[in-house]
This record gives structure tokens, sequence and C-alpha cells, in this order.
């Protein structure tokens, strides 16, 4: 450590998939480090754990504030990440690399899995006696992470989603084309989904339907419940995750008898088997429409509250990493009361590793077909305002949208 | 027409899809006909034709200007559309719903399917000797209307697929997932596909290749293209259209032996099939991202000169009406010089019902995977700014990208 506490230089990776606010993060952390510079090195791996692995790092100590800040508009990441699972000889590997080029501080953006990774490697270098601070930046869309109110990323997925609820539900209303299915981003938590309810504005405004992975459900269930909406109001926008299965545990149209390959092809494809499904039992016309990656990537709709957020974090992972603190994630905690508004604190990274926070109970409808409870409240502020619209004119012609 | 030249209620409906500007057309129809008001009342049809047939109309004479206005910012239709195919006798019956309505003016939006309706309507009621003047307006995200230099609809369209191309490239860059295939709206014409070249910014940047249903080309051929970029960079963006064929004219993975209906149906997921059979064929993981009709209903992405336009061409309607106009469609003329400029001028309806307006040859590349000569300068007035970005650090890491 040469004799001066304060030395040792730094790197930044990220697990798993890109968000519309990953780059804020890093902007961030290099912004943060920017003051410590004289004192180390801040390197980004490219391409996550596999950039560690091969020893492929940029080196950001340098890098221009302005790139940085006009990046941090951007989506996806520019040094990109990884899904890279490790195994247990890697962790040796990425330390070797660490004591080559002096990394005493460790930036790791991620989810729960990330996380866990992040614990690991902090063991590890405490079993190797290597001085090691691994600091765990929260991210992921899929906001299913414990302790923390939010993660980055979510707010801005969820932001995408209601856009999108909003518009196909303008579109379906347009067109006699009763049945439109919206697959959303989310495998084992309902998080976007639920946040899809924040697009009504009127009476009957979409989306009719919000199923949630946290709840199986049958293709019967499903059927009936589109049968009721339609007998009722002429057209359906059901919402519904890439990751839901059916009571049997599997996802729709999936032949239990098949090897788990076929299970996960048909799984990819989830909107577009079940709209089949629909218009072979109901007889109405199905049709599925899923946004798909464009709900973690579309930067001009991002949430500015989550970008500021997402910068904070990257800040905060910094300045606990000077302060001397190691094995922690950063945490989002909202102000019990008054205008919306977090301070970021720090959590043991045990309490996030591997922990997958689900939908709350009390946020989801005793018949698991839409939000309940003060959800709205929780998420409107993270997601800013959205634009509504005066009522359509023909939303009382069900007959014509309905019969013809 | 009780001795008053000008009296004569007015109706209007819209035909085919809705865009993202169609509300702001209608808006533009309500506001010219304010001043016309007290020589007679504008109906609005409920579901375009289908609500004519059924005598289903909103009265549009008194609707307050502020809530067309606010609607004009929203997709969709708040009177509806239809894709209804007329028969011969259906145009008797329109006009008898005319006479009753004391109807002598009839607004009609859409493409080139609904000029030829609005023409047929217009030889009707001469045939029949009723007096009614027939009018179209633009209308179809397609861009592919003859004599008009564009269509309003298309801009908006072309510049969601923009933003789609532009961060579903920088998602693409962030994970070491190398092909992604980008399905755009656009079943004959490769208009939108076209847009996707706006995208690009820095050297390598997605889309890398873009197809145009102009173009027919076989499996292979496609994936030679998609390997060769590979080979180069690492990764792969490809834009086909939904509407791509293969050198057979057939849908990619459609058996050719097997009904229409089939053929159809896997037309409709094309991306889909596509990813599937390069996968194989490649032995290089690729998906398909199929933002779908979000393409031409996301408003907060809709371009505002578009939405001006598409009001104005309401306005054009109502005023060429007023003049004593029949039987023809609004059209826009750029100003050939100076700063972009349109002006509104009138086509006869035989000049463009049913004639379909392709992507000319002079802006695909002679290798048909990429748009050639002006065509940028053509569009880029009609999608406003794109925001682009610093480019990333990771870009040279092939090895990195392509090997793990």
């Amino acid at each position: 450590m040469r004799g001066d506490k304060l030395y040792g230089n730094g790197a930044i990776a990220h697990g798993g998939g890109p968000t519309a606010v990953l780059n804020a993060s890093l902007a961030g952390v290099c912004g943060a480090w920017a003051q410590y510079r004289e004192h180390g090195s801040l390197f980004g791996a490219i391409f996550g754990v596999q950039g560690i692995l091969n020893d492929d790092f940029v080196d950001l100590t340098e890098a221009a504030q302005e790139r940085m800040d006009a990046s941090a508009q951007a989506s996806g990441s520019v040094i990109g990440s990884s899904r890279l699972a490790l195994a247990g000889q890697d962790y040796d590997t990425i330390l070797e690399v660490f004591r080559k080029r002096e990394i005493h501080r460790f930036f790791y953006t991620g989810g729960n899995g990330s996380m866990e990774t992040a614990l690991q490697l902090s063991r590890r270098a405490r079993d190797r006696g290597y001085e090691l601070q691994v600091i765990g930046i929260p991210k992921t869309i899929d906001n299913d992470l414990a302790v923390t109110d939010h993660t980055p990323g979510y707010p801005s997925a969820a932001r995408f989603f209601i856009h999108a609820a909003r518009d196909i539900g303008f579109d379906n209303r347009a067109l006699p084309s009763p049945i439109c299915i919206l697959e959303v981003l989310g495998r084992n938590t309902g998080w976007i989904a639920a946040a899809t309810s924040l697009a009504r504005f009127h009476d009957d405004d979409a989306p009719h339907l919000i199923y949630f992975p946290e709840r199986r459900l049958s293709l019967d269930r499903i059927a009936a419940d589109v049968e009721r909406v339609y007998r009722r109001i002429g057209r359906v926008v059901m919402v519904v995750c890439e990751g839901q299965l059916d009571d049997r545990g599997m996802p729709f149209g999936a032949d239990v008898d098949r090897a788990d390959s076929a299970v996960h092809r048909l799984a990819s494809n989830l909107g577009h088997t079940l709209a089949q499904e629909l218009t072979r039992k109901l007889g109405i016309r199905a049709r599925a429409e899923k946004p798909g990656l464009l709900g973690r990537s579309c930067a001009p709709l991002a949430s500015q509250v989550d970008r500021r957020e997402a910068r904070e974090c990257g800040r905060a992972a910094v300045e606990a990493a000077l302060a001397g603190v190691n094995g922690k994630m950063v945490t989002l905690h909202r102000a019990p009361t008054g205008p919306y508004r977090c301070e970021f604190n720090l959590t043991d990274l045990e309490n996030v590793a591997r922990i997958e926070r689900q939908l709350p109970d009390e946020w989801i409808s005793a018949e698991a077909d839409n939000v309940a409870g003060d959800f709205h409240k929780y998420l409107a502020p993270l997601v800013e305002s959205i634009a509504f619209f005066p009522e359509t004119f023909n939303r009382a012609s069900r007959g014509s949208a309905g019969t013809r």
C-alpha cells in the first residue's frame, strides 16, 4: 500500500443486463473518483467479469467528465456488461489481476445475482489475505433487490411500459381488434407489470388485466377473465410478464414432456403463444405485442429521477470506499413524510445477495389480475409525469367494436 | 341545398391503422370547420366506414377546440378507424346515410386503399346524382402514397424506429449477445426500414444491415451477410420489415406446401422465425426484437413536424371543400431550396388510389443491404433532432464480445 493509507487503484464492473441509466452510475463513480485521482487509478472492466478475467480494462481515471456526462444520457453501457457465471477458481484469477494492477477497491453494479458474486469475491479476498474493499451498486430493471426502496433502472423501465400500455391502449381502441396481449419484461417478479396500471386515467382505460409471476394462473382462468372483460367493453388489453407461468409452473403452451431447452424456447415467445391459445379458445382474434429490450434501453423515455439517483448511487459507493467500507451495497431510503426524497445508505451484501424481493402481497389484488393498496403512491414519484388525454368519442361503441 | 350555396353538413372518417398524429388531422378538420359551423354540422364516423354504414356518428361541430387540441397530442384515434373492405352495395348504403344526414362534404383519411374507397364513393355519388364533395387526407406510416412528398404518420413512425435502432444498438453492444434482428413496420415498402439508417453516428453503429421488401433475398444471402459483419466487428444488428419475403416470394420459414393461412401466421412472426433459422445456420445466438404497434402509436417519440403537418392537411381539406373541390387528395410539396418547408396542394384521387410508391431504386444500395443516395437529406428534416452520444469504450473488444 506504499505507506499511504488512501493509496490504491479502483475498478468498476457491471453484471447482468444494461438499463437506461447504467451509464449514469458509471459517471457517478468516475465523478466521485476524480477527487481521489492522485491516490490511484480507476479501471473500467470491459464486458464485466469477462473483462477482469481477461485483464481487459479501460483506464477511466482521466476520462473527461464531459464525455462521461454525455454518455450518462445514453442507454446500454459504455464499458459493457456480462452474464458470465463464475466458477470457484475464477475468484482467484480475479484477485491475481487485481493484485497485478494494485486494485484495492472494487465497485460492482448489478442485481441480487451480482451481489452474490460481490459477496463471494469479498470473502475470497479475506481468505487470501488480499486487502480489497467491495462495494455493490444496485442496478436492475426488475426492482427485486431487498432492503433498498427501489433499484436504479426500474423507474425508467416502468416509465417506458406505462407509456407502452397507454399508447398500445389507444391503438387497440382505434380499431375493432379486440384482444391485445402486452408482454412486458420481468421474469420472476411483477414490478414492471404492476407499473402499467399507471397508464389508466379514464374508466376502462388499458390495461384491463394485469397478471403477476407471483401468482400462477391456468390458461382457462385467463381465458375466462379475457372473455368477461370483452363481453363488458368489447376489447381487452392484458399485461403479462415474460416469466409468467401457468398453474403447473410451466410456460404457457409448453409441452411438459419435452426437454428443458424446448420449454425455454417456447417461454421466450410467451405473448405469441398465448395469443394463439386465446384465439383458438375464445374464437376472438388476439394479438401479442412485445416491446422487448427497448423497455430497458429507451433513453428518451427514461425517468430523470432514476438517472439522477443512479448517478448518486455511484457517487455514494466511492464515498463509502474512501470511508473504509467493505462488503456492502448502496441502498436508497425514501423519506417517510413530505415530498419524495431518497437518502443513500448501505447494507451488508449478505442482506441482498441472492435474495429476490417479490411484489408484496398487499399490492396484488385478491383476484390476482390488478394492483392493489398504495402501489401507485409508491411508484408515481419515481416515474415523473405521464401525459394523459381527453376521453375518446368511440368508447361506448361496443357494438361497432365487437361485432364486425 | 336550402338555397344557400355553402349549406351542407360534413363528415369525416378514418380508414386503416391509426398513427401517432391522426388525431391532429382530425383536430385540423374540426378547427377549420369551426368557421363554417353556421352553414352545417360536422359528423365524425365512429370506427370509419363501419360507423357510416351503421349510421354511428358523433357530432363534432361543437367539439371544444381545447379538447380536440389536447387529443391531437394522443396517438390512436378518438373516433376510431376501420379496415373493413366495402362491397359494391355498401357505397349506396353510405349515400343513403349521407342523404338522410344532409352530408355533402366527406373527408377521408388513409393510404392508397382508402383513397380508392374515396374515389369509388365519389364516382358512385356522381352516378346517382347525389351532390357530394370527397376530399382525401393522406395518412399512413408506410409513406407509400404517390405524388405527395411524404405522408403524415410516416415521420413519427420513422422517428420511433430511429430511436429503437439506436437504443437496441446500445443494448446489443453492452453484452456479448451477438446477433439482433430488429423487425420494423412496413409490409410492402422499405420506407421505415430505411429510416433506421439515421440511428448511425459513429463507424459501426447499428444497424449494420438493412433489408428492404423491394428486394427479395434468400436466407443463405442474409446468413452470409450476417456472418461477414459478425467476423468483422463481433456483433450484428440487422433491420428487416415485417413484410420481407425470401427469393421465392415467400415469408421466411414458410412451408410452401401449406395453406395461405399458415403462411400468414408464420409471416406475422418473421423476426422470431428468422432468429431461429440464423441461430441454426450460423451456430451463433440470434434474437429478435419487434417493437410492433408501438412504432405507430408512441406519442412521446412522435415528430412535431409531422404533428403540425397532419393538422395542416386537415385544415387544407376543409378549405378545399369550401372552395368547391371534389375528388382530390391533399398533398405535401417540399420547397426545392432553402430550409425545410412544405406547401399543401391537391391531386386527383385517380393519381393516388391503389398506387403504391416504393422506396426509389437510387435510395437502395447496390447490395440491397443499406440506404444510398441522399435519402438522409430527404428524411432528416421530417424527424427533427436525434440525440447522439460519445463512442463507447468497449467497441474494439471484439475478442471479448465474440468469443465467450
